[in-house]
């Protein structure tokens, strides 16, 4: 690792006590990927019956493994997961999928099941190819550890400049058993020369058919990973798959919009919120976490592309980094956005404080008392547009010179 | 001004000889828009018969100077032009346009003229009100001091936080007659808690009608200044100004694609550029001009949104400050374009060093060669899509700790 930053002042005062789930095991090992004598993969293994469902990068550049992925999700079952850091497997050709192919046949032989049943993630160095023949023998004696605790051990092996371990979970009853959610994730990191790469597992013992968990974590990333941004860029392997194992003796359930999902469906939502929080909390060199909050745009897709534009703004984010209630800034960020706004209908308020009021410096608002509000390690910014009944909200932090200096200065 | 940076290391070694232009004259002044003892009005003069054209922000939350000038270019006629610094004038409602309006009203009566004919642009805290009252009896004396020279007063005048005063010049003749170009611009300057903001004003002597002129310079931005990006902010007060003053006595023009204009067209795209660049030289905490080339795209439109997504990328810019050939992030920003890319097809160069070719790391590239590139001033970054005809340039700069400080530290 490229810097050893202190933990960041954002990071949750405790880490959850999370799982087991039944149905999912796990152990990591050391396959010398990139570094030796360093643990660089994680294997999990899935009971049989296990569904799956994914949500990856938009990037028109996609790493080998997310086009794995992608092309073995429309089987919808899963029964294996692995998980490298070191390689990146990104902008490798020919070779990348050869890497993958090879890397899901090794693991499918340790944990014996199909190829297509295994799913693949890797983090680091892009545009090398990724030796795949370091597995052999690796991932079978792997598979002889697999164990259901601790999660914390998974949540670790999954770090690169990630601060803290991500970790979440939640229980719910389906038709009076009881089922465990519990998830992982990973933010923006840096292996010189990598690029930031948001990766989330998350699991659950709930008997859920695949396209219905499709459906629930289609629908539960918009407000979530989605709504989270620390400086714009779209890594080529950012991976979110949520599996359910069904192992908790729950009815199986075939229809997203089964009402005995109601309490499942808020409680995924919480989860997948609650980590992407973490995700933002530990963005490279952040000291503030930035709620932005627009409402009163012609439509929820409006409200989310301003939030966007200000979270975005390099403007906006130094200036909450230098403590400083700059709401010109946000009249720029929301000009910006390209959507409908009008000058004499805008209002921004930090916190509590209404800094600007129909198209004009709010004349009531105190300076002292916004600038005291600016200390805070959480800031609620809200940009209210006075247009119609579309809301939104998005997550960011602040940009500082230690953004700069992890992304930039690792090779002076 | 709250930083006096010392002069960008990417600053032209020489300021050019400018002016006069014929028909034009101008005189700065002490207005007390925001402090006492400044200069902080800019008053020029223009001769009657004198056309005009502009190309605005796209911000939905233009300045009211802003405004004033979209509503009077219909008219295609200027005879006067007043710049302040000190207060953008931008987001202070019905307030606002009274300022504009009493402005135009002052600076009319000073100069002879109707106040449709009076252009305003104003740079400075956004969001208080401007007192237009204190250029009452200011403006009038300052008429009685226009000169045609020299150029380099007004080019400082209209300086923020910019390190150096921006002027282009050019002589062409139309019909064997010599006419002269020369503007000046201001870049992405700063006075808390203001925000970047962008002017530029160029003036000739040539004759040509407003539409042949708007039809000039909305043709010659698209590969000047819209083609620069500094962080991907866009002002509510970018402002550019042309004005043709016929007073060279060459013949009138009023067809933008009379074969007589071919000179002058490209000579004014030239006058653009060189601006676009200076603005690009002096963008905050800028230490390296990028220069980015995408050639092989399916379109000039395609090539020209991968171009900025890639200039516009904070891991493309720090790797730049960080003299990194960092060809991953580069692969990122493409793939985040949202436009046609082919992993397989894509190659990257840096300079003349191919590093990345045909979806994978280029084997044949030597490090320590790119390395020493990277140590340039000015990086040529070369991005071939290899699916199409389309090519576009654009230029950008660094993103250094710098830049977070100029921005985020003067209230700490």
């Amino acid at each position: 690792m490229a810097h050893a930053s202190p933990v960041s002042p954002l990071a949750p005062k405790t880490t959850p006590e999370v799982g087991p789930v039944a149905g999912v095991r796990f152990a990591t090992a050391e396959a010398g990927i990139r570094y030796k004598g360093r643990t660089d993969v994680l294997l999990l293994a899935l009971d049989k019956g296990t569904s799956v469902a994914g949500v990856f990068t938009k990037s028109k550049c996609p790493s080998a493994p997310v086009e794995w992925c992608r092309d073995i999700l429309a089987k919808g079952s899963a029964r294996g997961l692995v998980v490298n850091s070191g390689n990146a497997n990104a902008f490798t050709g020919r070779k990348g999928r050869e890497a993958t192919a090879l890397t899901a046949k090794i693991a499918a032989k340790a944990l014996g099941c199909r190829e297509d049943e295994v799913y693949l993630a890797s983090t680091g160095v892009i545009g090398e190819p990724l030796d795949a023949t370091k597995y052999e023998g690796v991932l079978e004696e792997t598979a002889k550890r697999l164990a259901p605790l601790p999660w914390i051990d998974p949540a670790k092996a999954i770090m690169t400049t990630d601060t803290f371990p991500k970790l979440a979970t939640a229980k719910v009853k389906i038709e009076g058993v009881e089922v465990t959610i519990a998830g992982m994730a990973k933010g923006a990191g840096m292996i010189a020369p990598d690029m930031a790469t948001m990766l989330s597992f998350v699991f659950t013992d709930a008997a859920i058919d695949a396209p219905a968990l499709q459906a629930l974590l289609s629908k539960g990333v918009t407000d979530s990973f989605n709504a989270v941004t620390i400086d714009g860029d779209t890594s080529t392997s950012d991976t979110l798959l949520l599996f359910a194992t069904g192992a908790s003796g729950a009815p199986r359930i075939s229809d997203a919009k089964d009402p005995r999902l109601a309490r499942f469906r808020r409680a995924l939502t919480g989860v997948l919120a609650d980590l992407a929080e973490q995700v933002a909390r530990d963005g490279e060199g952040a000291r503030k976490l930035v709620r932005i909050h627009v409402t009163g745009a012609t439509s929820k897709r409006s409200a989310r592309r301003i939030a966007m534009s200000i979270a975005n703004s390099p403007l906006v984010k130094t200036a909450v980094a230098g403590e400083d209630a700059n709401w010109g800034r946000v009249v720029m960020a929301v000009g910006k956005a390209g959507e409908p706004a009008e000058r004499d209908r805008l209002s921004i308020s930090f916190g509590p404080i209404r800094v600007a009021h129909e198209g004009t410096r709010d004349p009531s608002y105190d300076e002292a008392e916004v600038s005291a509000y600016m200390k805070n390690d959480v800031i609620d910014l809200t940009v209210d547009l006075g247009l119609g009944r579309g809301a939104d909200r998005v997550m960011t932090c602040d940009l500082t010179k230690e953004y700069v200096a992890i992304n930039g200065d690792y090779r002076s």
